[in-house]
């Protein structure tokens, strides 16, 4: 968006009535034409406009998309976020921001769309991504460690996206399924797709991006029946760009803290506190089998300890995880 | 290359002699035009035909280009190499091959290319690639195993190079300094690049970007002072096809049996064999700081064993190796 634009925005968001071409042409000292294209290119972005003869311009109410300039009103993180690239549509948010690291985008690049046409989940499942009512967000990162130090990011992820959800919605009874997966009341409310592009020894780029489903409403979409929303958990819509920020704080605060450490362990107690499979008999499905335990936490690179029948433990470091027997997740 | 052409190839390798368009024409059931057509194409791929009129077309000698024809000519290779997309000139073969791996492109292909204008080694460095006379190829992998059982792939692949190295020079004094690079006499003959993408638990793909020196010569190139060619090695010109199939077939089998065995284990042996570093005192450079200690081999995920002067034994997953207090690579 450009500073005309985001200039514009303001006005009209602070005033919160309308207000004359005239009034706005002279407070940016452009002409009138000039308003009048801009506010054409916020309309373009997603935003309603109303326009009254001999009135003016008047931005309509319940206007939540996940911009830079909305997400920024907000977030108070520091380095995560300085440049958010916000896509009306796009295949998905992690092709997108992975097509730009390539290319050299910055670590701390975000990349949000209101809807994407190809959202995809792990190992290139489908994920649900209409348009106008969840948060699909994308950061690209360049931490310097290792693909196998990488592969414990999925864990800072779904930390950052539970305190995030804490923080916008005090109260809200979720957890956390491995490996990366937040559920609230044995539906899925949030998903973690990380990729990234190394060296044998050296990360170039991580892609973590974040599917958070907030005013999906059951009754008008092809919602998949294993889902949920903040909607409809909360009976109240909530802002996308007031939980984009949250989850950036939280990411990069998690993130840092990590990086510093060099480890997962000053995490293991959260993770284990919101875990929904500690303690309970499970099956982990991985690439050549099922093995069936009793899930015992992760270590401090992220794997799964799953207790054998014959007591002992075997780590998991990748599948999928349901409770033991049946097809529920959890 | 289209399959005209490539039969063209044939009939004037396999004649060694001038061959007349009619013929050619006759035999292959096309028009004497597109034959002419065909030659034509041929000659842009880069071979050197000589058309004389009355007499027809002739192969010259001393074409040795790494194409999918020639290597296939040689190559015993049962799944590695099945497609070979070669370019006479390409900016890096494993630019070209992650971008063909993210389009879907097969496990087992393979691009190659007379000329690089952008060859790059580890962490970015160049790697000088003139045309006309070094190996440069790039293998496309679909491996099923994790990132950090990935970052094991440089080992098989110096190994194959070494292999593929002393069948074709048979006698050739060559050895390998980790993590994977190849020298004869002090210099660089061969290096790798291994990239890939991945989700945090599983490897969408691997690409081994292996370059050999073969013809070049310091007379008339831009070479660096540390390399070194097979031919200045051995004294005689090299087939760059003929060793691109031995690469092929020798990675195919290390692979397999790496894949197999689920480890490096039956490879370190060999690795040792051919260590220039081993037992003897090394700094090695990490992204951090410089360690020094003496060489003990590698363990079977690939790290480089460390002796320090405490006499306990530290893993380095990344670095660069030099000999004690020397500039000298070995």
């Amino acid at each position: 968006m450009g500073e005309s634009a985001s200039r514009i925005l303001r006005i009209l968001r602070d005033s919160g009535r309308y207000v004359s071409g005239q009034d706005i042409s002279s407070e940016l000292g452009i002409s009138r034409t000039a308003v009048w294209k801009n506010v054409n290119s916020l309309r373009e972005t997603g935003y309603s406009i109303d326009a009254v003869s001999n009135r003016g311009y008047r931005l309509l109410e319940s206007i939540d998309l996940p911009t830079a300039d909305e997400i920024g009103r907000h977030s108070t993180a520091r380095w995560l976020g300085r440049d958010i690239i916000y896509m009306k549509s796009v295949d998905s948010t992690n092709i997108l921001a992975m097509m730009l690291a390539a290319q050299g985008a910055l670590h701390g690049t975000v990349v949000t769309a209101d809807s994407q046409t190809a959202g995809r989940g792990r190992k290139g499942r489908e994920w649900h991504s209409p348009p106008g009512t969840n948060l699909y967000l994308s950061m690209i990162l360049r931490p310097p460690v290792s693909p196998a130090e990488a592969s414990q990011i999925p864990v800072i992820s779904v930390i950052a996206s539970m305190r995030a959800l804490g923080r916008l919605c005090p109260g809200l009874d979720c957890g956390v399924k491995w490996p990366n997966d937040v559920f609230c009341g044995g539906r899925k409310i949030s998903g973690t797709l990380c990729e990234m592009k190394a060296e044998m020894d050296r990360v170039e780029h991580v892609v973590v991006g974040t599917g958070i489903n907030v005013n999906m409403d059951p009754l008008n979409s092809d919602m998949p029946e294993t889902a949920t929303s903040l909607l409809m958990e909360t009976g109240c819509s909530q802002s996308r760009s007031r939980l984009a920020a949250k989850l950036l704080e939280d990411f990069e605060a998690v993130y840092d803290q990590w990086l510093a450490e060099g480890s997962l362990k000053c995490f293991l107690k959260e993770w284990e506190a919101g875990s929904l499979l500690l303690g309970r008999r499970i099956d982990v499905r991985t690439a050549s089998r099922i093995i069936t335990g009793r899930s015992m936490g992760i270590t401090e690179s992220g794997a799964l300890r799953l207790q054998l029948s014959d007591g002992s433990v075997q780590l998991v470091y990748a599948g999928d995880a349901t409770l033991h027997g049946k097809f529920e997740i959890v």
